[in-house]
């Protein structure tokens, strides 16, 4: 069901919906029968939530599919996250807070080492260390100019990788990938998929033919790959489609772009979990939607440390327990995707969610704790992530109703 | 999926589907932990049906919406609550069984009160008693004639409520309210969004302007407001759809007006829950489908009255006992939506659904009761209640394979 009947059914009022997301919360028992990340940590808040609140699984793209985190996130958002896919470039910009404007095309790069005749021998150039990165950069920055006055920017994002940045006006994003992903080939040509897609492709490959020449010298580094070329195409606000000034606390820039990306207002860095609690505690007042994110889970999921995700599980819920000073009327406790540490990856298990209104106003089930097997069990169903945000809009007295 | 592929699976045979349909009947706890209004009624017959049949959460429009009537009854009859979405004129019209043709286009009335400048003071007048909304329908409709030969129609529902019909050839629907919404304001003009409505709108303003004189020295119902102008727009019949040859149960003009939307033969009112079995006993061989509607357990939920909404549904447990007589093949007990008693309105919660079948040929689940909790975990799962039909037709052996 599309969205403007939900523009259509809103109404405002001085209810709060908080999201509070461990990335990469769903996970897998260690081993046959055993129990998930979630249900080892001990989490006797949120099981109490369970026990008043109402379980279910979330679908962050669809049946098997394993999300990445922008399109997760657009899904916890509402956004269908198909129709909405965010290119690489874009997410690469994000994760170093680049500030995208609509003039920019992004693509994520790496340092790659090429042999004498051109072939590439290391899609990585040996994961040099950023500084070197950072090293190389400048230096290309320093050494090129493009012509017709197309400004670049580069970023160094973490060993090998970098962030490339065209600005110029008509530029399409429309570009083939230059890394083919193999070794022993030489790098590729950018193509444009249609006229302005052209034009930027030759900026691109003007850029690289020149790159090229000022990393001649270096090693293992001597040249780099481009792929996921993006355009910013901005997207409707939270406010736009749901009337919800919308705020984010968020620690880590992908997050923090994300957010920017549908319109919320982020909040300056948090250090700690505590700092978190204040900044909400300090706008509570001034916004109807809070995006509260918890990395460390999916990290830990990634670096395959079971219990580790487990401890940062335990440490949320009771940063969940502060909740009860504020008292707020929808709480969704949930995260982007699975990252299962059994897996050390994202998968595509559907995300376990909980969600607690202090109205009375959702169902129970018979479900008593949070944790996958309970969330099979319980009374949302399995449903589509986009439609999330329907529940909690509903439940916040937000919608009202459709015919007569 | 599209209704093309459900109407050529088609068979025709003898077996009965019955729509046992409390209105309103999904709920919520009247206290943190308790039970809801079905859960609450002792419910033994259904209850046996449960722990033989299968259970399920009917979402009616879609995550989060709170239907009104008639969508959610569109959605129980298989068609597509939001493409076939009735307009509220259509609805006040079916609601006083206004026979409506193809050339009407009906509007809701509010009485109401202007002061001397013109102003609307009063949106309803004060709720004027029903019988003075007779009179003055009277005196507009012996004092009023509409140029061009368009006819006009009035009919009191109740208080300050009316509905208004106008009658010819090509008139549009797509009018504007002249209610504003608003006190301290003057009623707005009628607009026509198309050529057809322009005309059908110069015809609406010529009425009330009208109107105006004649109530000019009533007091306080000196004027009317109209909103919810809409054309009535026919639908496909459930014979068209599902071969069926459907019949209505329904004591409320609302609900035999939406029988009559999709082609069920309305049978005459029955005045008491014995009299709607009489009569689905008496037209058994003639008709393969019967949709029987209970009102009052939606009444008592817009009172908040819990007990009585639990009171209703335990008649309804004993009238179901009656169908052993008949033996159908399959029966579907639920609601058209949810009608919470401790919200005093619909809400947007699905609704609790079991599904019967005589034959055999409907899974089990684990549940032995039927209530919104265990619904949560019965095995259709939670679904889109206009699919719900298909289910029934499976079950009753009315749809043959897809593809070889």
């Amino acid at each position: 069901m599309n969205s403007d009947i939900i523009k259509s059914l809103l109404i405002e009022n001085d209810t709060k919906i908080l999201y509070v997301i461990m990335d990469g919360l769903g996970g897998l028992p260690r081993k046959k029968g055993g129990q998930t990340e979630l249900e080892t940590a001990k989490t006797p808040v949120m099981d109490q939530m369970a026990t008043d609140g109402i379980l279910g699984q979330l679908d962050p793209i669809g049946y098997g599919i394993t999300p990445g985190s922008g399109p997760a996130h657009l899904a916890l958002f509402g956004y269908d996250p198909v129709k909405n896919n965010v290119g690489r470039g874009i997410l690469s910009a994000l994760g170093v807070d680049f500030p995208v404007t609509g003039r920019d095309v992004c693509a994520r790069l790496n340092f790659c080492t090429l042999d004498e005749k051109g072939n590439v021998t290391d899609r990585r150039a040996g994961r040099i260390a950023t500084d070197i990165n950072e090293h190389l950069c400048k230096k290309l920055l320093d050494s090129i100019t493009l012509s017709d006055g197309i400004e670049f920017f580069l970023r160094t994002v973490s060993e090998h990788r970098a962030l490339l940045v065209l600005r110029g006006d008509n530029l399409g994003g429309h570009i083939s990938d230059t890394d083919s992903q193999q070794t022993g080939v030489p790098p590729l040509e950018a193509k444009g998929a249609d006229t302005d897609s052209e034009r930027t492709a030759r900026y691109v490959n003007e850029f690289l033919s020149k790159a090229r020449e000022v990393l001649k010298d270096e090693h293992p580094a001597n040249f780099i790959l481009a792929r996921g070329f993006a355009k910013h195409e901005p997207l409707p606000t939270m406010k736009d489609r749901y009337g919800l000034r919308a705020a984010a606390i968020a620690q880590y820039p992908m997050y923090r772009g994300l957010a920017r990306l549908v319109g919320m207002d982020v909040l300056p860095k948090p250090e700690t979990f505590d700092a978190m609690f204040e900044q909400l505690k300090d706008h509570y007042d001034k916004y109807d939607f809070f995006f509260i994110h918890f990395k460390k889970t999916d990290s830990c999921g990634e670096d395959g440390n079971f219990d580790g995700k487990a401890g940062i599980i335990e440490q949320v819920d009771a940063w969940v327990k502060k909740l009860d000073e504020l008292n707020p009327e929808v709480v969704l406790i949930t995260g982007d995707h699975s990252t299962p540490a059994v897996m050390k990856s994202h998968s595509w298990h559907p995300v376990p969610a909980l969600l607690h209104c202090n109205n009375g106003r959702n169902r129970i089930d018979a479900t008593s704790s949070f944790g996958e097997t309970s969330c099979a069990q319980g009374g949302l169903g399995r449903m589509p992530m986009q439609y999330i945000i329907r529940e909690c809009l509903a439940a916040a007295g937000r919608l009202q109703k459709f015919g007569a």
